[in-house]
């Protein structure tokens, strides 16, 4: 959480010399997302969260993420907008960087969710969900089992260091994902990362939802896998089965699950948990010393695998 | 530049029933101030900072500041204003720390002021200055004369490994500024951090002066000299006589000098230009392994301090 390029006056009146905002009002790096810096910009026009896009983003990517956040946008979907500058682009460079302006969400950021809170993300994964049908972009998960092999690879002989006996347990785990990952279910764009710091809310309503630097093309209902293990764990790492059915009902009056979804889940809950516990663990263990962000610890996700591996059916996730 | 202390939700609404503001609709970590958490909170009463003051500020002195901030926002300098809580006070602890929320100032940083942008920040020291005569309270400088001293104490034996001869130029610097410094000025509270992080405009025009967390009584000249450093010299080392002869007269334009003040500011200066070489001396030569604020180099107030020696009189300042 931090931000990594600093934009002064002069490079910021450069750039925004594209746009028609009118004058600075204010502007203030935020120590929000982790991967890019983002400032809190207003002006005469509104205001904005200016992004640069650090070194971890591929910068081929950028366009479908901005594009999929106007589709979005255009459709209803609380979610930023890029805002296009006179010459039509959302995306141009700023202090070596590829950057964007977006629109300004008003809300917060909700750590521990209550039930109510659940149901809202649920109902909004599903508008998304409808709203990506007549997406024309596509990307594929790199985090799919190909990349969880990959990612364990790169752990092998470190990982039992950070806690015994896991690195046979991703070796069983990936191996019973392939051998039961359900097939043929209804695909399209998903987020792929929503967690709570990456849906506002004031009070108990939605606000937005943020941070489609990890959206990908994948089975729809693996993004409500992804949601169940962010959302309806508790800090002691005990699941929340009311949390599980109100955000499964409110996803649910949004969009119907197909029999196939429902019955896939417990698998899919089970490949999200390894996907978290992998990406975790490759960070903790490659830790960068001084770096700014401090990884998060892994083992809160064999914790969670664990509990999709005893799952016995979709009824314990309130479906 | 950071957030040190993390508020979540929970530990925000809590603190916020002590006032009256409605709704929170925003609340961002700011990457501002380096020595506090800040954020920025909007809510249906209005835009706030919220800060919480970190383990480098003396609790005892808070209440200084506050008073002090309030005392200048009564008078229409445009300084952030504590808000007080329905219990009339306006500091009170929040995640372990003590913190205040105070109003919001639109305006940005100029990080290369121009001419224009110093005799703002003239006219703001003169109408500050002014506005602390009738003040009540008092802090004395721990940074004075005897306060460089024990700072050049702790630096002995490690200055010259940051520049050559570095530790006889603070020690003749030292013993030349205690033979010299002007006694009997006009008295008052300084802000006595007045550099340009800490001054926003929009446009030409200063909309806030921030920070008064160095504020204590001093010769009131000695903010206009510590000005002169912070405001006057340009990125290559040299120094803008415009800016300094504008900085003057946006001062003088408010509040008229006495002779004794003009006599002595070549001194104060120098005095002002090894206060800052010393502190970050100091920090430099005591960096933190991993720290989120990288230090600044001291070597810029070298020679900064080079120039004022030369300087044969007032007049170099524009005076």
């Amino acid at each position: 959480m931090a931000v990594y390029t600093h934009v002064d006056e002069d490079a910021l009146s450069a750039f925004l010399a594209s746009y028609d905002l009118g004058s600075i009002l204010t502007f203030k790096g935020i120590a929000e997302g982790v991967e890019n810096s983002n400032y809190l910009l207003q002006t005469d026009g509104g205001t904005f969260i200016l992004t640069l896009y650090e070194k971890r983003v591929d910068e081929a990517e950028l366009p479908f993420f901005l594009d999929l956040m106007s589709h979005l946008a255009a459709k209803g979907i609380a979610c930023p907008t890029p805002i296009e500058g006179k010459d039509g682009k959302a995306l141009r460079p700023l202090c070596g960087r590829p950057a964007a302006l977006i629109s300004f969400l008003k809300g917060l950021s909700v750590m521990r969710p209550d039930p109510i809170h659940c149901a809202e993300v649920g109902s909004a994964i599903a508008d998304m969900h409808l709203a990506v049908a007549d997406f024309a972009g596509a990307r594929p998960n790199s985090l799919d089992l190909n990349g969880w092999r990959e990612l364990a690879g790169q752990c092998r002989g470190k990982a039992d260091s950070v806690y015994t006996g896991l690195e046979a347990m991703i070796g069983e785990e990936l191996d019973y994902l392939a051998r039961n990952w359900p097939a043929n279910l209804p695909q399209g764009v998903i987020h792929a990362d929503l967690f709570p710091d990456n849906v506002f809310f004031i009070g108990e309503k939605l606000t937005g939802v943020i941070d489609f630097y990890f959206a990908c093309n994948d089975a729809l209902a693996y993004d409500l896998a992804i949601a169940i293990n962010a959302w309806c764990f508790e800090p002691d790492g005990s699941f929340n089965a009311t949390k599980a059915r109100r955000l499964m009902n409110g996803y649910k009056a949004h969009r119907a699950l197909e029999p196939a979804e429902i019955k896939g889940l417990p698998t899919l809950a089970r490949g999200a948990a390894l996907r978290f516990l992998l990406t975790r663990l490759y960070d903790w263990i490659n830790q960068v010393e001084g770096a700014m962000v401090r990884p998060k610890d892994p083992r809160e996700y064999i914790k969670k695998m664990r509990f999709h591996q005893r799952v016995k059916g979709p009824g314990e996730y309130g479906l």
